[in-house]
Formats: C-alpha cells, structure tokens, sequence
C-alpha cells in the first residue's frame, strides 16, 4: 500500500500544483476527516477541491470523524495519544476498502509544516507494509508573504518559524531579525517590546476572506487585535500568522552583520 | 504596470500550481534572464515551462543577459550594486515593448526564500507607477522534505532555515534543534560537532537528476561530500540542501522543553 500525503495549499483549487491534481487522480481511496465545527470549512475546500479535480471515476472518498484531542495529559502525551487514536481511525477506514493501493490525504498547506500527517502515516508504517509519499503544497507562510509581497529573509539573513506559544514563553529569540509565527490564538505579538518592530498580518490568507495588516508592531498592534477579534466574530474560526522583522542589530550583542538594507 | 513574480518550484512543470499558469497566460510579456553557463540548465527550465504551459498568442517572452555580479565591493555593497544592474536590465527590455501592462517573471522556487526579484521590483516601483504580485511557488526546502518525507518542525518545535556561510561563521544557533540550510557551496555541515546530530541532504532535489542522502551526520557527511562531489563533476553545477536535527536538550541549558518525540 501507498499513502499520498498530498498538500493542497490554502484550500483553493487555484494553489494545487499539476503534481497535486495528477495524484488525487491516481488515488484509490481518498480519506476526508470532518473535524470540529469550527473547521467544517476545511473539510468543505477539501470536497471541494475533489468536487473540481477528481476526474477518476474510480476514485472512492472517504469520510471519517476525527477522535477528539484529549489535553488532560499534558500538551505532549495528548498529542501522541491523538495521532494513535487518528492512526487508528485511518486504519479502519482502509480495512473497509482492501481493494485500495494508493490512499490519499488532503493536507492543508504542506505537509512538512506543523501538520501531525506525516506523525500518524509512520504509526501506520510500523504496523503493515506500506510506503509514504508526499506531495508538497503552498504553506500558509508563502501566502502571507505572498499576500504582502515581501521576502522571508534578509539578504543572506536566516529567519525562524516559531509558535504563538514559543514566542509568549520565550521571547524574542537569540540571533535572528525575522520570526514567523504560527498557531497563535493568543496575539502573542503583544508580549514583545515593540521598539524597532515590523509586523506583517494576515488570516485566513490566500482564501477569499483574507485580511492583511502591516507596520510598526506599536501602531498595527493594535489594528491587528481588533482586526482579529472581529474577523473571528464574524466567521466563528480563525487561522492567522504573521512576520515580525526587528531592526538588525536590536539584538543580543556578538551576532554576525551579514543582516542588511530592507527590501 | 503590473509586475508578476511567479514561483514556479523546481522547474518542474508539475511543480507549477494552477495559479502560476493562470498568471503566466495572463502576462503580456515575461523576462527569461539568461544567467551563466552553469545555469544555462534553469534558463533551459523556464523556456521549457513557456513551452508547455504557455497558450495565450499574446504572450511575448523577451530575453536578456543578466550582468555579472562585482564582488570586489565586499559582500552587501557588491549585491545592491548587482540589483541595481538588473533593474536597469528589466527597465530597458521593458521599455521596447511599452503596450505591455503585465509583466511577469518566472522565480525559482518562491520569490520570498533567498531570492533578489522583489528586491529589484522594489527598485522598479521607486522609479515608475506600477504594483508588484507574488505567486508563490514550491520552495526548494519543500522539496527537500517531500523527497525525505520529514516534517519540518519536532512538535509544536521551531525551526531555523539559515546559510552555509551562517552555519560556519556562527555554528549551531541556540534555542533551536531544528535547521534548514541554503546556499551552502561548502558541505558546512563539516564545521559542526556530529554527535547527536542526523541529516537529511538533497541535490536538484525536485528535479529529474534529484539524489538524497540521510543519516546520523557522523555517517552521513562523509557520504554526502563524496556524492556532492561527485554529482557536480558529473553536471558541471549542482544546488543543494539539507535539514540537520539535533537531540532535544543538546544545546544551550534554559531552551524550552517542547521538542518532542522523532517523527
Ligand atoms: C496546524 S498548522 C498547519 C499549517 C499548514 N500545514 C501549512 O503548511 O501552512 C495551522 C496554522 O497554520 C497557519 N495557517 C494555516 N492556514 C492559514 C491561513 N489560510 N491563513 C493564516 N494562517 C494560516 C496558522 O498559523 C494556523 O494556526
Ligand atoms: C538563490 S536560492 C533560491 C531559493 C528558491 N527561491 C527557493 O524557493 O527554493 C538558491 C538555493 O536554493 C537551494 N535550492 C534551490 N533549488 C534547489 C534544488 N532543486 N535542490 C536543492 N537545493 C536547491 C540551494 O540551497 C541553493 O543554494
């Protein structure tokens, strides 16, 4: 057996790659979770994006409710005992259609990036013969640089992809101008000293509800906040990442210089 | 005047999304920088994806010699210098076609990762009206981690993507267990402490000639030298990348403790 882990960017048919559509359509079984209500639009792009591509007749969706993640345990045991628990629920779902070589999953964005996908698919590699294959997909942070048209990096300046939470326990890390920040239910931005601090914002991006904020972390802060709160009133969900540059040179003392003029 | 900046992955046509050819069909007139000898292969790529993709009769595409970059100035002043060349390069071909509103560019990758065509559109935008579009694109890191079928981050973990000469000059950066690195025409990973350190490499990764490697760094590296070494005398050029992890808990004291469990 195959399992296709294949990224469909922002849920848009237009973020697919030609690698994505062609794999969709040598799927067998393609498996469809339906998560909580709040993301009842996802697994929606993700029909949808079927409902558009899948051109194979042979192809069998397959829908499936997600377990429920259990915190109780501590942030760690709690995930490992979800990606057992999805483990399992993928398994059933296969044993139901023997016949299926290639099963498919619609990851959103890339798999590679803060998905447990790639996690579930090696439990399921220890249990039976099966291989993983990935195909990758348009990540939310390319659509929120995308969206602002901006570069990641500095010329030849590193950049780090952190969380929401990292950033409140941590702070702004050691030797790096530019943080991006994900899975932030939090604004955590508001922790930072924001003196010599650019923000770029964005939710749902790359879906046709985007809102995009940029500027001085002191003055879009707070744009950014309310901007948030509303959109989250209004839609009931939502996902948000952000850029955060500082000055070069704002940092610990001793770093290298090779940070320099902004694009 | 509008200025597209498309990605277009790892040259691949199935690489592109669904957005890029859109975009590509759209463009009045699209840029192919003809780049050195060893490059003449990328060049060779985007004529090809012209090629395959391209139905709009309108559609001019118009080459031109990029120039050769001074080094002599030190590192930063030698790359604006080199920017500024190029924008000129963009104005005058663009000024032999004026019915031209579309412009478009094809952009290796991602124009936001390590890459000068927002830098130089930037310039443009100084001297002319006109707004600057990003497509985003496959980045070479996502195929790195498709090939290898790794996620990026440890769980609920950040990551770092830098350069080799970062990697050499400043060793591994605290606070993060987890690096992406680019641009890297040394093997730098040889400047590093192997112990407790796993890496997974790729060359031309995406690409037909594509060849990974993976292992613990002690075994690995040497390995990956030896193929580097070999690919390039083979092709004449090479581009490669790799991801590097370090047991959590091997770097500074005081990190947080959120990595996690291998994949
Ligand atoms: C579980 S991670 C999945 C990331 C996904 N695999 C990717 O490649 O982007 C979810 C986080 O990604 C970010 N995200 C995903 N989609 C987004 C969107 N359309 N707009 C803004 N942020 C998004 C948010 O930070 C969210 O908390
Ligand atoms: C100037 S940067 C351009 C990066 C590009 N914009 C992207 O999104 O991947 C060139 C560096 O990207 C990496 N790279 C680009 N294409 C690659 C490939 N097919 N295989 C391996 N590395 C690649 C190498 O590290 C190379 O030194």
């Amino acid at each position: 057996m195959e399992v296709w882990l294949i990224g469909i960017g922002m849920g848009r048919v237009e973020h697919l790659t030609l690698e994505a559509v062609a794999a969709i359509n040598r799927a067998d079984l393609i498996l469809i979770p339906r998560k909580g209500e709040e993301k009842a639009e996802l697994a929606q792009a993700r029909r949808r994006i079927c409902d558009e591509v899948l051109t194979n007749p042979q192809t069998v969706l397959a829908e499936f409710d997600l377990p429920v993640r259990d915190a109780s345990d501590g942030y760690e045991g709690g995930v490992l005992d979800w990606h057992e628990a999805i483990a399992g629920c993928w398994e059933r779902v296969i044993a139901v259609h023997p016949g299926a070589l290639r099963v498919a999953l619609l990851i959103w964005g890339d798999p590679a990036l803060y998905d447990s996908s790639l996690r579930i698919a090696a439990r399921l590699a220890d249990r039976r013969a099966m291989t993983v294959h990935v195909v990758p997909g348009i990540m939310s942070l390319q659509g929120l640089t995308a969206a602002h048209a901006i570069p990641l990096n500095e010329i030849g300046a590193p950049f780090l992809v952190t969380t929401g939470r990292r950033l409140r326990d941590e702070g702004w890390p050691a030797g790096v101008d530019t943080l991006v920040v994900m899975l932030d239910g939090m604004n955590s931005f508001q922790t930072l000293d924001p003196a010599g601090v650019r923000i770029w914002w964005g939710a749902y991006v790359g879906m046709p509800d985007q809102i995009v904020e940029a500027g001085p972390l002191s003055e879009a802060g707070p744009r950014i906040v309310a901007a948030r709160q509303a959109a989250r009133d209004r839609n009931g969900w939502i996902m948000d990442i952000y850029l955060l540059r500082r000055d070069p040179g704002a940092g610990a003392p001793g770093r290298g210089s090779g940070a320099a003029a902004r694009p």
